[in-house]
């Protein structure tokens, strides 16, 4: 009996150009979603998304929420596992934009170590890597004229904007949505030629918070030395938040955290994981963070505080002599098993008010929250997920960690009982949340290919050939 | 004989609407000397100045510098003790502009518990005040033909960014501005009734800090807890530059502070200072800052540091998961005498670069200092000064000190060996460099009385009645 995949793999080949024009298309759409002056756009994205697996023969539609709409889809064989793709069609805002070497929204193609790139904002996150399974479906309907199992996306325009809506649309859409597995194209591999599968995710907790001393801003002579001055605070407040020991300062914060087990740190010790290599692209020679563990240790499975933004007082050029009367701070906790991020989230705004000087206020809102995920590795879509990556990259996955959080797996297990498959394409250095994000085309293609072998797999779980 | 002083007094009281309107033309042109954009309204401001001034029968031009130009003067009689007054015709940028009742450049008389107010972006810093002169000159001129001493004008535009171009300027027409008395009103009197002599200007550094760590932005969860963040290091940074006792933590800044005196200590004890009322104009109950101070011993006899701006990573709506490739603040130090500006920058720059953490790299720019002053009070100047406001007033001056700094009055006593007599007629309450700032037309009233009985009483110096 022949193999059903290989003549989908000589179609991935043979459209792979045109996959890439699709992609730039895609790109082209500055689905901004967190900005509603691009709330044209954003819905333009969804709609250009809808019309592809359309155009390959699913049965998709836009859905209204409150917000953004959803593109739901659905297709295949009417029998064997039914898999749940999920991916967001928005993407991060593209500032700071001097910094960018090719327009945000020109995709550009340009040469790299690893070959061709594609540059542009939403190139790995997440609208290539939501590509490499829309490519591979629509390669399998060329072919075969069905996919070879049942599946329904569901794609979302909130993602980088705590997907407001997400959780509401799966509960009034369960049965609709319900499958046996999900997958989630938005994780790393190793490199191009060395795949992985994540099974652990850090949770978040983030805050936004504003500290306010006098009730107008003062002139620095006039006041200077005898009021509190609420940037001065602040700077007092944040500092507070770490130890010398590069640990957060938050008594109970520790408590959850399950200790890393002696097999994982074995196992990572042993990835072919180039720590120099990671640290020199971004300038840096050193690691640094909490005692005692190593980088990756402290980014899978270590929780962290990061301020994020900082501002108050006079930013423009020269010098303005003043005291403002108030200071923000936007700041988020990555979290890890067994952190619960509402308690955390609980625990970080009491301690907050106990550390805020008597003579100032603060006011705290809290700007989204989601629990850690660790995904169980023995199940048999797992074993079927290894089998479809060695199948194209001729080597076992990697099981590796990522340090930044899906929301969305969370909530498809909670509200749909759903394992999450955590099968990704992007590279350390793709840049994802920074000005010239890209997606390496050799990654495009070979997580095409990857998710034509996991179709094929998952086929093999119910029984096909 | 009669009193030369009672028809100019006579003449400022019919002219007093004429006055007030005048201020409020100055007030509309929108001389914001940091602001290239305002390039155009910042000379106008000095031609309304140059015209004024020309119409009231005095010599007057505008001289042109490297940047916004200089406004000179002279006239008068031809014997007696020559007088330098001192103004600037720049102000402050008017940002927020929200928080504004009324518009910055339209400037609007409202009602208040002192009789009317003039409210507009450089009310009484410095245009209200300067004009007290300015109007006196004009009521003098027009009851008598001349001024009662030889008086030289020089008003610049970049007193509020750090005057770069005004020592040059006095270093290359020391003749011209020669002269044996200087005056400038720019502080404040207690209240509307209570007449003040400031004798003590705080000194100023002022610096500009960038920190850098990653060579760009981060996202926060693929590299959260295992890199620098300068967000986190700045505040750790600025943070560390105080300690719990309100006192500035950096080795040395302290040295050259001269104690205390009981004498002042117990004068200022005994004005008539409502700290209660100070306070709580600006929404606070108590005065915070160096232990063991008083709050006019904090401000006028102290040094201090204050954080002046903060800014880096995301500020806008929502969640952005970033951790910066930088960082930056901009901070100033008050300074009392005998700390010198030049060593306090340098002990600053240098204890910065120290505790700047290995991870980062921090550059720093200089963006301006001044040496605190002290100006003689047992001069027969500052006699006279003070007969000319019991004059108006019907009371003694205070003698007072001031937190803020005004650069000047060290200019003119390095460059041209003159004191300054620091007479002025702003209130605490005026919020100077805030939004909403106003002068009290009382006040401005007031001034104008005062600097007219000044040029009677420094023409009695020089042997007139």
């Amino acid at each position: 009996m022949s193999d059903p995949l290989l003549p989908v793999l000589a179609e991935i080949a043979r459209q792979f150009e045109a996959s890439v024009e699709r992609l730039a298309a895609f790109l082209r759409i500055p689905s901004i979603g967190t900005d509603p002056a691009h709330d044209a756009d954003t819905r333009r994205a969804a709609e250009w998304l809808a019309r592809e697996l359309q155009t390959i023969g699913l049965d998709a539609s836009v859905r209204p929420t409150g917000g953004h709409p959803m593109v739901v889809a659905k297709g295949g064989a009417p029998a064997g596992p039914r898999v749940l793709y999920y991916g967001h069609y928005d993407v991060q805002p593209p500032d700071p934009l001097e910094l960018w070497q090719t327009p945000p929204f020109e995709p550009t193609v340009v040469a790299g170590p690893h070959g061709p790139r594609i540059v542009a904002r939403g190139a790995v996150d997440d609208k290539g890597q939501l590509l490499t399974w829309v490519e591979a479906m629509r390669a399998w309907m060329r072919v075969h004229g069905t996919l070879p199992v049942p599946i329904t996306v569901l794609v979302e325009g909130e993602e980088e904007s705590s997907s407001v809506h997400l959780e509401p649309f799966i509960a009034a859409h369960r049965e609709e949505l319900a499958a046996d597995i999900a997958v989630v194209s938005d994780t790393n591999m190793l490199a191009p030629d060395r795949p992985a599968l994540t099974s652990m995710l850090r949770g978040i907790v983030y805050l936004e918070l504003t500290l306010e001393g006098p009730s107008r801003d003062l002139h620095s002579g006039m006041y200077g030395g005898a009021v509190p001055n609420p940037l001065n605070r602040l700077a007092q407040l944040l500092a507070s938040l770490h130890d010398a020991r590069g640990r957060v300062a938050i008594p109970g914060f520790y408590d959850q955290v399950r200790p890393l087990a002696e097999a994982d740190r074995a196992a990572w010790r042993a990835l072919p994981f180039d720590e120099r290599a990671f640290l020199a692209e971004i300038g840096l020679e050193g690691s640094v963070g909490e005692e005692g563990f190593s980088l990756l240790e402290r980014i899978w499975a270590r929780p962290c505080l990061d301020i994020n933004g900082i501002w108050g007082g006079y930013s423009g050029a020269g010098a303005k002599t003043v005291i403002p009367a108030r200071a923000h701070a936007k700041l988020s906790c990555r979290l890890v098993p067994d952190q619960v991020a509402t308690q955390v989230r609980d625990l970080l705004i009491r301690s907050l008010h106990e550390r805020c000087p008597a003579d100032c206020r603060i006011a705290i809102r809290d700007l989204g929250c989601g629990d850690p995920i660790r995904v169980p590795t023995d199940s048999p879509f797992v074993a079927a997920a290894r089998r479809a990556l060695a199948r194209v990259f001729g080597c076992e996955p990697a099981m590796i960690g990522c340090g930044g959080s899906i929301p969305v797996v969370a909530s498809l297990r909670r509200l749909l009982g759903l394992d999450t498959l955590l099968v990704g394409f992007g590279l350390d250095d793709d840049r994802v949340h920074s000005p010239n994000e890209k997606f390496e085309l050799v990654c495009y293609r070979r997580g095409i290919e990857s998710h034509a072998a996991l179709l094929a797999e998952f086929a093999r779980l119910g029984g096909q050939p």
